[in-house]
């Protein structure tokens, strides 16, 4: 297709999809004359993923590029493309302080759950753990292995159902929406239950 | 004290804390002569806060600034205070599709939530399942029951955290702390949980 049907298909403008294309975020179409090229399905696919990065995710294009290149760069199998993927979504705080990182490991064996030294999610929960200190606001950090022990149930029916995917592409789609929509979702929910909980205080 | 002193027990740069007061995100210190300020404790803290929307919650001014201005606008009573701030942290997508609006006050009715219907966070719910039906990823959107079940139990404990402040300014903090920072740590747990639940199927 030409460029006119991808941005109708894909609901982007056409300037925006050649900005992609100059970002990196998009893969060239296959020339059919020197200032023409032809799109294909992947190209709409690929839009959508783009999209949902940058407005659901709010990452920023350097950090869309990221998680691109780890769809592209395909793994040897389903479980390795879901953590490549996975830690390209994740960007660790500019701080990793130490006595937190050891206040999270101390969690992970508390929990019992296995992981690499290297997740960049063990220095984004140090860096949160840091920030709720110099907030002085105590509750959150007690209610550590509460938070995990519920996330820990969910976690293992979102594992589950991203690796009932076999193609690499589908199981990087799925990742992006368990992780980033995913947070996007249980953040809004958080906010209307916190409302309602309240809403239930103020009646009683 | 001086703005070198704010630097240093605030941690913040003083070209930072200058670039703050001019985006309007903290307020001007008491001067004492036409080229000097005198800054409080008050200053300290809000600093910490500003620091949290923008590093942790990666706000942008404009939204830190509205954040700020719902915690300086008092409200009659700690829970009000606490309904203004959350709404200024939340921001809605760009779009609030309406049957997933309806999506979302189906859900709101199936877990006995009351909320205000012009809390933003349903018009984020509501972007966020539009963005799964896009990636063509339709789990999450079935676990929904399931995710706010074991959100709303922690939501409670969340909630009455809050208001064991008496302080409102106190009360903001406690909201930001739990909803931007919060959004951080569940962000990190569920990644963690997720590798852990990926490391025991390769393993089993």
């Amino acid at each position: 297709m030409k460029m006119a049907e991808l941005s109708t298909r894909s609901g982007v403008p056409a300037p925006t999809i050649h900005y992609y294309l100059r970002e990196g975020l998009l893969a060239p179409g296959r020339l059919t004359s020197p200032n023409q090229a032809d799109y294909g399905e992947e190209h709409v696919r690929r839009l959508r993923l783009v999209r949902a990065l940058l407005d659901v995710g709010g990452l920023t294009v350097a950090g869309a590029r990221a998680v691109v290149a780890s769809v592209d760069e395909k793994a040897d199998n389903a479980y390795a493309q879901l953590g490549k993927v996975q830690y390209a979504l994740t960007t660790s705080g500019p701080e990793a302080p130490a006595d937190e990182l050891a206040e999270v490991d101390a969690l992970l064996a508390r929990q019992g759950w296995r992981v690499r030294p290297d997740n960049p999610a063990r220095a984004s929960l140090a860096t949160a753990l840091s920030a709720l200190d110099r907030l002085g606001v105590s509750e959150p950090r007690a209610m550590l292995d509460e938070y995990a022990a519920a996330i820990g149930v969910l976690a293992e029916r979102e594992v589950e159902a991203v690796l009932r995917r076999a193609d690499v592409e589908e199981i990087a789609e799925a990742v992006i929406a368990f992780d980033i929509v995913g947070d996007a979702l249980l953040s809004a929910l958080r906010r209307l239950a916190q409302e309602s909980a309240l809403t239930e205080r103020v009646r009683s």
